[in-house]
């Protein structure tokens, strides 16, 4: 049994991992931090979890957890994992961070998009990105991972396979759309129920700082040309990309590097995602269409941003880095309603 | 490992419980049927369950679901079930049936109600009323189940601890509002999205066929106002509920029953539960208010309406059935985002 | 032309004020005052005006309001606008208060609900209900006008012609749903998009401040047990109430008063009203069913909390007192889609 | 007064013709046909007229309605309205058609996109594209109106006025998200509530009938990638652009031609528009950002699918063509909540 403990358990992604450990028999929660929360039980935070996990939360200690857990998993917000993920390795536990922190692998980038310096590069060089699909050898002796940014998988899923083949000539255009979850649990204007429902916006465009990320992680010296969006719903991103290939080539076949995955569902030439056949599910599905008119290819993708996105593919992470089976508690079909 | 046949597998209560079973590690779907989907796989008709279950639809056929299931559930609509149970039952298959068919004890309430006579009114006799918290000795032993209806289970778990206290002198007051996905999957001009966003409406005043089930699991020869609604939401019962009690007594020791209850929570006076604490589990949450100036009390319930509500009360009673862990599968904290 | 001030017009409830008089051809918007907004353009705080009003808002000024306005709206917080209200009266100006402050004619039950003292005492014998059905004379000659709250208006509508011939013996149960911006414009945690998304909930039971409101314009000494609660939605209020009379009557032949009225529309016996009818409208439909086999009759009302519950009532009130036809500027149907 | 009739009547897009009348002072609803309600009343079908508007549903006859009226408008599917329309002029009374059958010139690309032969290519050079901001002085005298498609009304307003200046080299990628009304009024599987709630979905990738037409009004031989989606939402398109200009050129300066018109907003760079400051209102907003480190200019437009997307543009023709003031009518803030 793994006994995990969460720092940032009342956030979004952090409610979402425990949910889902929920229903995972070979890990076990054991502590739980949360800086707003201290010395509250978890019903009274979240009373969803009534009967069902009797923990307080704790202040943050890196050394009591690391007496007490296998694996720490931190969802606090950007640029505030780095100091305690630093202090958690340094107590010799293993850690799963959600947050941006350990993803970027230059430094001078991560103070370019995230506003301040890194205080611990040096460790930027060991953690392993958790994308599952493509580093899967790596994160089984991973003792620091970062699990990517929830528009970076909708967008490298898919992307990864082609652009070898692809070879674009001028930028990738990832146009996406999620959930309001993705913005976070603190109330804004913005998000406000009555000015969010019925109502789409852009934001961040060509500036989000999910960009560097899907740039370094395809490889290449490829540019993308990122725009999110926000819509009126809670979970879920959909991405559209167009790629403007050189040539023509065999989508499919390319594709054909996902038969065997887990939770990469190809749907095919013309049959695109819907984002309920992925809700609260650790599944990434992706769907395209050749435009032979244009010359352009159009990928689809459709990932739940707060399961697939973030606290899923931890979980498959966790499952990997401890020899488990990779789908243990993640084997839940779309809510497609 | 119990094996399990769901007919009527593409209806909501139905796909809910094929998501929930692919969490539970005691059993494994077997069979499918559905009479619009013969020959379809799984994932053919519900995309979500790509890579999760390799499994086609099948034409209904008693003795072939009797022989490979050591149980079979229905989600079937009302009036459709009754003569395959009977089938199922002559087959010697354990039943549970998520439908109405099985739940009145009266033939003639059920005629009255559904408009068409009771074809096999004998199995009423032997069905259990699969409200968990009230009948668990007998669901033990059951063969066949009939799991109560989701309006039923918003009021009946908080109405029967205190109906013998509160000796109500008029009529109780049941306002209730469900989620579209209680409607079923059917398109309905109603419930085009369109026209069922940003609405509300009542139906069925005084009419719907929850309400004989509920005056019969009362007892007592308690009368309910029945009043349904439904809003712009997918999944979810609220129920407030009026009564005038005779006098004063103690709510929270009326409560006191559901303290072991694995699924039953008690939230407290004052403290009124939000769908959101419920969604996707098999939880009721109770709270109420005592007002001293009408002299009323106010109970309020969440359920979630496919879960709680319907599969996931069909899964704890399949649990009983076969002595498993009555929580098993079923662990899960509210989906609040 | 009539000259029309609005104090507080980035709430909700002002700027839905704004966007109806922008179809009103007989008054003209002269003044603006808000105290989060002073100096900016009403374009900068509220974008979907630009291009049709050129107006800034200015710091509150009532002799300047008084010198420029034939009449002066408030829409702001309650307790908030009963100072602003006697400055404006002292110097001679109509107001027509959208808030709660004018509405009770009790000063202490003022203070028992708000939990304030009530500053001038004095107006409120002064002010007029602007419940336009039932005060239409006395608010043709009305200096001060208060707009009824959103729950009284879908409240009061169904129930004041019936009461005489339905003798209630026990108290009016009013089960009340309303969309979101009722709770208006300030972020919440509770309202924060994917916390109220899907939920929805019961608050304040037997303890709203609409409920001394509701029982004093019925008068006759009638209790109602008032249990308001919050949708997954914007706009409108679905109004479910049950009435048990002492004996039978004619309910249609009671709902007879409202033939004439331009914005009350009986549906009838077994015709239910849905918000999407009356959504940004003026008016409130009405239904009802009789339960012969309880003895109660259920009354449903629709309304739209900001227009006809709110911003809309306050232009018929400013019609009549102008001698304006009553229904210049809301002559809209409902916004099904 | 110009008299009106609808033929359609019970569509979205008609129906959101007769509510924006209600508040045109100029004009008057005099007949309206529709094939799925002749006889009923305006009531009857669409409860929201109630009290409004007293007319029934009439059979169509083109002879009966060009006697009555000075305007007739259409909103009837596409394929549909070409027989009624060439009727209808035939009667010699004018014609505004909201469907799709009068916006393609070219009668081969019609049958191309629509599968039907185009059975009066003769009224294709007659009839005037009503983009208003373009095609201002020939709508003042035009007969036969064809209302753009709401899709391109989102892409051609922010586009037109920058390609000679940006001379793309390769397709102009247009990816736009649409609520569900502009899927019409017919209940579908996947527009039943439960199954477009919390979903997002992309369709006709490369497809869509609504290319050629912005292609058409593009003009200059500009190719465009359109990729239309739907998302869980009743009303508008928000329409992101990605263009990849020769060199660099003054986005501003461009825009500067819609300085004095009435209905589209430019907000500038680096402000981008909001769904909720045009929804129900007649407006595009317009926002853009240039992207230096790509090279690539993205445009953001948002429109309401059924008022600046159809209806509204509608009466603006109308309002042009009888020498009314081209904002009667339509001068209503956006409906930011």
């Amino acid at each position: 049994m793994i006994r995990v403990g969460i720092v940032g358990a009342t956030g979004y992604g952090g409610r979402e991992l425990l949910r889902l450990l929920g229903g995972h028999s070979e890990s076990e929660v054991v502590a739980l931090s949360s800086t707003s929360a201290v010395g509250k039980t978890l019903e009274e935070e979240l009373p969803g979890f009534g009967k069902l996990l009797d923990l307080s939360f704790e202040a943050f200690d890196a050394k009591g957890l690391a007496e007490r857990c296998d694996l720490v998993f931190l969802g606090v917000p950007g640029t505030e994992s780095m100091g305690l993920v630093a202090e958690l390795r340094a107590a010799e536990v293993k850690v799963i961070d959600m947050g941006p922190d350990f993803r970027l692998k230059d430094a001078s980038v991560f103070k370019a998009y995230y506003k301040t310096d890194h205080t611990h590069p040096d460790l930027l060089d060991v953690s392993v990105y958790g994308l599952v699909p493509w580093n899967r050898e790596a994160l089984k002796s991973a003792d620091l991972v970062a699990v990517p940014g929830c528009y970076p998988i909708g967008a490298l899923l898919p992307l990864k396979p082609l652009l070898d083949a692809a070879k674009p000539a001028v930028p990738v255009i990832i146009d996406a759309i999620s959930g309001i979850s993705g913005a976070g649990r603190s109330p804004m204007q913005a998000f406000h129920f009555p000015e969010m429902n019925e109502n789409v916006w852009a934001y961040k465009l060509g500036t989000h700082q999910h960009t560097p990320e899907i740039e370094q992680e395809l490889g290449g010296g490829h540019q993308v040309q990122f725009s999110p969006h926000v819509g009126p719903y809670t979970r879920g991103i959909l991405s559209t990309i167009t790629v403007r290939p050189k040539g023509s080539f065999d989508v499919a076949a390319c594709y054909a590097c996902y038969d065997d995955e887990p939770f990469v569902r190809v749907l095919g030439e013309g049959d695109l995602p819907h984002l309920t056949a992925v809700r609260a599910t650790n599944f990434c599905d992706i769907g395209w269409v050749t435009d032979e008119r244009t010359g352009n290819l159009i990928l689809v993708s459709a990932v739940d941003n707060l399961v697939g996105g973030t606290a899923g593919m931890a979980v498959q992470c966790m499952n990997l880095m401890f020899g488990l089976d990779e789908t243990s508690g993640l084997a839940f079909g779309g809510m497609s309603v």
